[in-house]
């Protein structure tokens, strides 16, 4: 049976092309991906080449939000077993370093990232991976819902990294996939008030469908500066900047958007309320918090995942967004050629 | 017996002038301030009239770092007795809004500022103040020393800020007082190897006599990603965005510097390391640590009083900087006229 | 009009009389209680007259969980205004000692606390108290329910002393009101498991009810230890042992109970996880979070509050709980004679 | 070349034997062992045949505070190279469970620990040992600093298991090497005043070589309760229970000594002051510290290190403390049989 993956050869190009078979080495499982959720990053990686310092070169897979089935484990693999349908934690760390030692794992500068150059990513039927980062899912969750835990994760980590605290009051700028989903795992761990903006109003319908307060972006300047927490998720550097004006004292803000470089922030005003201002890369440790939640109902996903697509359509799932305002979160089905 | 003034009566004017005889509320002791250093928010406010949003109308009073001794107390006052000598903390708090029952009393909304318009300073010969502020020297402690606590605070706030820990590699950018100061603060709280970076050569000296290592600020971008920390008391947009850069995984920089507006930051490479900036308000309950660390001499203050200035010599105190590479700080003795 | 109080005379003896009418000092305000809940430390002190260190000595009024109305205000209060109808924390510290300073002000050794001897408590017509004490209830608020946020207040900051994390699974031992409203607040700040135990079977209904896990403290010895979280809200010394037993590696516990003296701990066992047990002194700073909280619905008081007593029945109030196995909270109407 | 050991035999017994060659496995390092410290645990061992739930059965090699020299590396190993002088954690951890996964590789339910049954010790003349546990040593830096890392990490991870702030005044109970390395470390790491107690006069004389204050403990009741932070390193149930009388409020404490099984605690005095109780198994992540403190000098190995023994007078160095009250650290030169 063919192994097929969905190669991007150029820029705004892919392919469905067979590919070698993946072997396992020791400590692997090869899994089949199931629900691959396409992320900005890839979409950046589609059209535009690259991802901050991360550059394509030649023939490439994209696709890191996963979950899928266990076709396969090494011999040594013991927390999964074949036939596990498990989430996939994208990242595998070296675990020696100092930031691994750290339990900073994420941070590990020898990190293998699915889809991020020069390692592929999971838009192929079957690949070969790390057994430590499957997380097996209860049978109750989907496999949508499982490719769903990587962008919850970084609303998790975001949240961590802002250090949120119950009863907070927060802002969450940007109300796309990541953005609606750090709303969603600021209230479960105990914001009191999170409020949501974004430029578009269906994205605005889709934060409130999810009982978040909501303004439009053109009316940030005129909010009150009342609110603890900045989960900033929409990448703008004006949004960023306008969000920390909206912070009162000792304000926490995590900036998590990508698509950000050099950034103009008003340091005077910080100062003054000394605000602290956290960046985030990705997330750490994540995954059993994230499917407790979701699997516990206490983070709803509902309305996110909005188009799906066979393999041989993962360009038009890639390019959704720019084609059909209501797009929020395309889901590609490897297994579907 | 006249009370005199150092009373600035335009920008860069200043005349001694008599002044009404402080009057006693309850909680408050009279002072007889005897040692007032100068601060960069001083020269501003004489240069400019202004530090960030605060500006000065009318006549106005300069000085707030201090020591002194107390003339009287109103009847309710036990911290202090007459005669004592005192180190002063020049905010005093409502104590009851949000921020001062968090124990964030330096973020107090109506925080009453020594030499914060509308609140005249120190550079006067009695002055009313709560007795709250003020802190009992020990017997070997100069009043030079005892007003240099106040920017030793600064450093000590600012790597509490910065989520010093033992055993941090800390780059200090900026060798003024504040600087010089943040870096025996980090010192004393463990860090194992600090340096310090500034554009004279004068005062990377001071910063060696200090045991400091040091590079000029021309070659801070050839220095290896290799700090913890940054602890950033230049005031100049360039130099913390390039100390950022310098910044290892998990580093963590505190922007002490007064001086700056909007000021342009490398988002991405931030997101990378997961940067943390903190900023900087002042100081929140240091005077106790500050006066221990260098009443036990693990803290040393020895080259930065580079001038003693009579009160009618204010204007010179406030521009020696301007005019003498060698200056540091100023300190101005107010009770000899 | 009489000002009538509830006095204890003597032990498990009380008597309606009439006391003078508060005077308003600076800062204070005039409340009348319009609920005052009946706390175990109320009964420990009426029955056996002392709790830990604390003796009564002569006449002595109880009750510290209440709102009430402000009858008047001095000239200098701006917080709340006549009519306010308000929930009231029942501490005044002093604002200016170390602790207050550090924002600690619930260890001021000279903290002022409703019916903590030798200051009387607020089962009483009419009390003056300091207004910073006053936090104006919403609309939809219960008399009843701004005197249950006292022992929620225990639960929030015992969660906040514990270290409590997002995603902790939780054992509170004790299904009083204290452990009822501190596995409230666990759930509401994130913790995604919370189990209760109690030796009552209708405690432990009471539990359900509020959709927690239960057992029965027999079988406490049989659980997994696989808790990241202890509330022990029991004050007994075995449950706390027990409880400590069931913790995994990196375990926080908080004793939140009162009632115990000497308590002996399996020092091993807490070593080798390395457990780290806080304690619990009262709250912090909580009556606005836990306000939100009920307001909100995020926290339910339901099933709680089980006897309504006049102020002339105190006495009946008090020992509600000891001749009546259903008894949780007896709340007393002190405007009803 | 034979590979000598001393193999414990019995209780109190030990017998200079050849054992087998190591072999290595990927990741390993074989090391010569140069410097072993005699630990508490490695004498209650030889005399007890245990340790908490640790038991000896059969023969058995102790120690697991050491330094050596690189003799061989694995093809897979890059930090370091044959011919290092090397400190080594004695640890290894899976690198894989839940608690590597956080950062806490301490608390591994499968950590491998030299001399921990049923894992042989360093007690030898050649071991194979995980790589990653080896950290080069500076030239300067002699074999015996080197295995005196250990007992400093436990100082260090003690210090920040008790949230040891700079400025704190921390209480040391007991003088042996943790109690004095841990004094040094709370000094390194900010803390002010340190004071140490111990039954022994010689062990106080170390102490106040060393540079700190000292009392009797016979004494420790008539002390101030004016500490911020206690570190218990006697093991003795009455020390910990009177050192935690002497905490001030929001004091933190860490029960580093073994020996302690069930402890009796003063419940109500440490609720009143809300006193935090850490416990402590071993450390985490020190020795880049460790060693650091050790080159800067920083911290001071001074009068530790008092008796020197070959290997195969490992028993009279394990008795060295049981027979000479001026024992301080015993150290076996393996490599000298």
């Amino acid at each position: 049976m063919a192994n097929f993956a969905a190669v991007m050869t150029d820029l705004g190009t892919m392919e469905l092309r067979e590919v070698p078979e993946p072997t396992l080495e020791p400590g692997q499982a090869i899994i089949a991906p199931r629900a691959v959720g396409v992320c900005g990053s890839d979409v950046s990686y589609f059209v535009s080449g690259k991802v901050g310092p991360f550059v394509v070169s030649g023939d490439f897979i994209l696709g890191h939000e996963l979950s899928g089935d266990v076709l396969a484990i090494a011999p040594d693999v013991t927390n999964v077993k074949v036939g596990d349908r498990v989430a996939v934690e994208p990242g595998t760390p070296c675990r020696d370093c100092a930031q691994c030692r750290a339990g900073r794992y994420h941070l590990c500068p020898d990190l293998e990232f699915l889809a991020t150059p020069p390692y592929d990513g999971c838009l192929v039927q079957r690949l070969a991976i790390d057994a430590r980062s499957l997380h097996v899912m209860p049978e109750s969750m989907s496999y949508e819902a499982g490719a769903l835990l990587e962008p919850l994760s970084v609303g998790l980590w975001g949240c961590r990294r802002a250090g949120l605290l119950p009863g907070d009051k927060v802002l969450v700028t940007g109300a796309g996939p990541v953005g609606i989903l750090a709303a969603e795992a600021a209230r479960a761990e105990g914001a009191l008030e999170v409020v949501v903006s974004d430029v578009s109003e269906t994205r605005l319908e889709l934060a409130r469908t999810h009982g978040f307060h909501t303004f439009h972006s053109n009316e940030i300047k005129k909010q009150d500066p009342s609110f603890d927490v900045l989960l900033e998720c929409s990448g703008v550097p004006q949004v960023l900047n306008a969000g920390l004006h909206l912070l009162r004292q000792n304000g926490r803000a995590a900036s998590i958007g990508i698509g950000k470089t050099d950034v103009e922030l008003p340091l005077h005003t910080l100062n003054w309320n000394e605000i602290t201002l956290a960046t985030v890369n990705r997330y750490n440790n994540t995954w059993p918090l994230a499917m407790a939640l979701v699997a516990s109902g206490r983070v709803d996903l509902s309305g996110l995942h909005t188009g799906s697509f066979r393999l041989s359509e993962s360009s038009q799932a890639l390019l959704a967004g720019r084609v059909d305002e209501h797009a929020v979160k395309s889901i590609i089905y490897p297994q579907e050629v």
